[in-house]
């Protein structure tokens, strides 16, 4: 009979307690290989509790492959070798469990400054929206989403990026690659795609998984080339024309007009306009969308509040021309919003009551100090740097000059607490003329900014310096 | 010129102000067709607003057809009878937005009682989810959903379902129909379905949009009938084993090994276990979910909150058996997880702090009242109806003797009021046996059943006696 010290008081449950001590006794050893577990009727007397929690336990056991059953005889601890290799597994996770390794210095592209997110206000909408009287938003909403959601951002989205549509062209759901999914089924899967070479792999691997051919285009300084595109078999365009990820380039409008020429001579000719960072511009006039200018219904236009809120709260939009609108409607209406309606309503509020553009405004102000702080630290490697895409997004280019061994010094960077990307793993095909370093600075303070950037130069001194030799 | 009295104290930015004044005129006939509006620059200028602001109202009026724009020469009403079906269109999303049609006595499957809802819990647990040191959770996630979510729920599953698994099989998604989409990456669309018949069109509707061939598989008492599964070539079998939507009907224990036993029989069988609402079981013993006895790793376990919480929270989950979560590791774990990491979290601590159980233990209570209540209504009907799969869920199924003319008693019913569902809507293929009418009670009050019921009587004697004169 096992001893096992039970206590009520915890919240663990009792036959998690009672499955975990079998568990270590059986992984330290104890209880070895063929060993028979009590019977569970004389365990449960034992140890005072009821047979239905010594079954709960031993079925876990017996799941997780600790012991095995055999008919009429009960429960035995199985093999070590094999235990070992699936609960290192569980192990593993349940101790990495939301501690993710960080270095002290990752300039990624992704995430944002979550220090200056009006947590209050946002606080303050929920308990709105939670009030009694307001349990009608528990029930099952709109297919697309609310409507004062969808006019929310409609209204947001022509006053800051000149689109134009109706709300009923607004669809919601939980993030991009969830809409790409329904505009797949919008559109079948019998298309070739076009992405900028390099570009947003995420997206790269919904289309690639979904069954679509894609090409990579070649990109000039003013965007994707569209002689190259013209003369592909591509008949979907997938462009982030206002800060091109992640070379950072800006599309100008000549480049603009071309690519909405070549969608309007044929039929079944679409963009997809991904204007995944569009509300940070620091300088220059803002640039409309593509949809903006779109006269023939050939303009996909996607976004989410994944860069102006955060990543976590899963809500993007897709504004469908008229005649893929149809489609949805008639085939696609039944599928339920991925949006919880409970966000919806709070984000509508955030929205409406002009929060958004405040937060917005203040972001804008706090990322372009950032961006100019990490321009003016980077100041240090004189002529040795070419900076591109600095005018906007949370992310800037950097190409060092005369670095050949961009693996070692990646390598040597990791192991100072540096992680930087390099744009050559961003390329569906072919690599960059020039290797070029993405430094994201969103979530770094100046100290953090300060302090990587004298690492990068250390080590970036030695590596050239190592070559010169 | 037009003059508008412009509001500019109005929420209601003063371009859309301006814009729906003319988008007025124009409808009722005041700006007829051909009428040139005032360049943008003068009537900014009459106006005393930005031109800019003019341009806005403009671009808004011509991308909803109301205006025509000719170049060099400005903007014109535009012909009267195609705007009115565009504006048509758009008034009557703008006016039923939010206000959908409900009658007083809606006896629908769908949808939960809120009245209950720990409102006040569920606020206190979002405050301390959105304290400031939390605010990692508004970074993105894990693919499969955060750990401590995925754990609690598989202690929740097993316990209360037998489900046996570990976390990392568990992925959650927002919503059944999601959850299916991903479910169709990892098995590839090139399977036949066989679903119960009648069954949840939803999941038939997602089925057949996704490219899958549906067969509908015969129903008896102790549910699908196995005899017809194996005669066909259904590799997936669809089922709602623990109260089958929407005929009640509880899977037995002899036909849930047989459905097992045929899966196991081949290769390529699984069988697809929607547990939609096992939560509420008002009689006899709970009966395990089938996943619990699958030994062959054949049985996708899926369920949602929506009924054990709200339709509009959007969590669902999917227990994967070890072979296909190795494919879901390998080909989908790209995909960013479609929950929000907010609601994640709340629900987490929610399920951990024990306001789970509570909550289902008193909405237990509650519908079993409900049921009990509707049951006795029902009984002054005498021997007049059979009643069904009253043991569980949110609603119960009503066979009227001697009723003829369905279509035209279902539109009496509508006409004072009432709404109740006819499960001939709900087959795939053929027609019912007897037609049954579905009575939901989930959101109904005491008063509302009974009235509801004393009208049902009401007509039922009169349709009844008309066809016996």
């Amino acid at each position: 009979m096992l001893t096992i010290g039970i206590d009520t008081k915890k919240k663990e449950p009792i036959y998690e307690q009672i499955y975990k001590y079998i568990r270590n006794e059986i992984k330290n050893g104890t209880l070895t290989r063929g060993t028979r577990l009590p019977s569970s009727r004389k365990f449960a007397e034992y140890l005072d509790v009821s047979r239905n929690t010594i079954d709960l336990a031993y079925s876990q056991l017996l799941s997780e492959g600790y012991v095995e059953s055999k008919p009429k005889k009960g429960y035995f601890v199985a093999d070590v070798d094999e235990i070992l290799e699936i609960s290192d597994v569980l192990q593993e996770e349940e101790e990495t469990a939301g501690k993710k390794e960080t270095l002290p210095y990752e300039f990624a592209p992704s995430g944002v400054d979550m220090g200056h997110f009006p947590y209050n206000t946002w606080r303050k909408l929920m308990k709105n929206v939670l009030m009694d009287d307001n349990s009608e938003i528990f029930q099952k909403g709109d297919s697309s989403g609310d409507y004062e959601l969808r006019e929310a951002i409609r209204i947001y989205l022509h006053q800051s990026r000149g689109v134009i549509c109706n709300s009923s062209q607004i669809i919601l759901g939980s993030g991009m690659e969830y809409l790409l999914l329904l505009l797949s089924q919008i559109l079948g899967t019998d298309y070739t795609v076009g992405m900028e070479n390099p570009t947003y792999l995420q997206a790269y691997r919904v289309f690639t998984q979904l069954g679509y051919k894609v090409l990579g285009i070649s990109m000039n300084e003013m965007g994707m080339r569209i002689d190259e595109l013209a003369k592909s078999d591509v008949q979907i365009a997938y462009v982030t024309p206002s800060h091109q990820y992640p070379t950072g380039t800006v599309m100008p409008i000549n480049r603009r007009s071309a690519l909405l020429k070549w969608a309007a001579e044929k039929e079944h000719r679409f963009i997809i306009e991904d204007d995944y960072d569009s509300e940070f511009r620091y300088y220059g006039k803002p640039i409309p969308a593509l949809q903006g200018n779109d006269k023939n219904g050939k303009v996909i236009y996607m976004g989410t509040f994944s860069k102006a809120i955060a990543p976590a709260i899963r809500v993007g939009y897709m504004v469908l021309p008229k005649q893929l609108l149809a489609i949805y409607q008639e085939k696609l209406s039944f599928y339920s919003c991925t949006v919880s309606r409970i966000d919806q309503a709070i984000l509508s509020e955030f929205i409406r009551e002009g929060h958004f553009e405040r937060h917005l405004n203040r972001m804008r102000t706090l990322y372009k100090g950032k961006n100019q702080y990490l321009m003016q630290q980077l100041k240090i490697f004189g002529e040795d740097i070419i900076v591109k895409g600095s005018s906007a997004g949370l992310h800037v280019l950097v190409e060092f000059k005369g670095l050949e061994d961009h693996d070692r010094f990646e390598k040597s960077l990791y192991e100072k607490g540096v992680k930087i990307q390099r744009i050559s793993h961003y390329y569906i095909t072919g690599k960059p003329e020039k290797e070029c370093y993405i430094l994201g600075f969103a979530r770094l303070g100046e100290t953090q900014i300060r302090e990587g950037i004298l690492i990068i130069k250390d080590l970036y001194d030695k590596f050239r310096i190592r070559k010169e030799e």
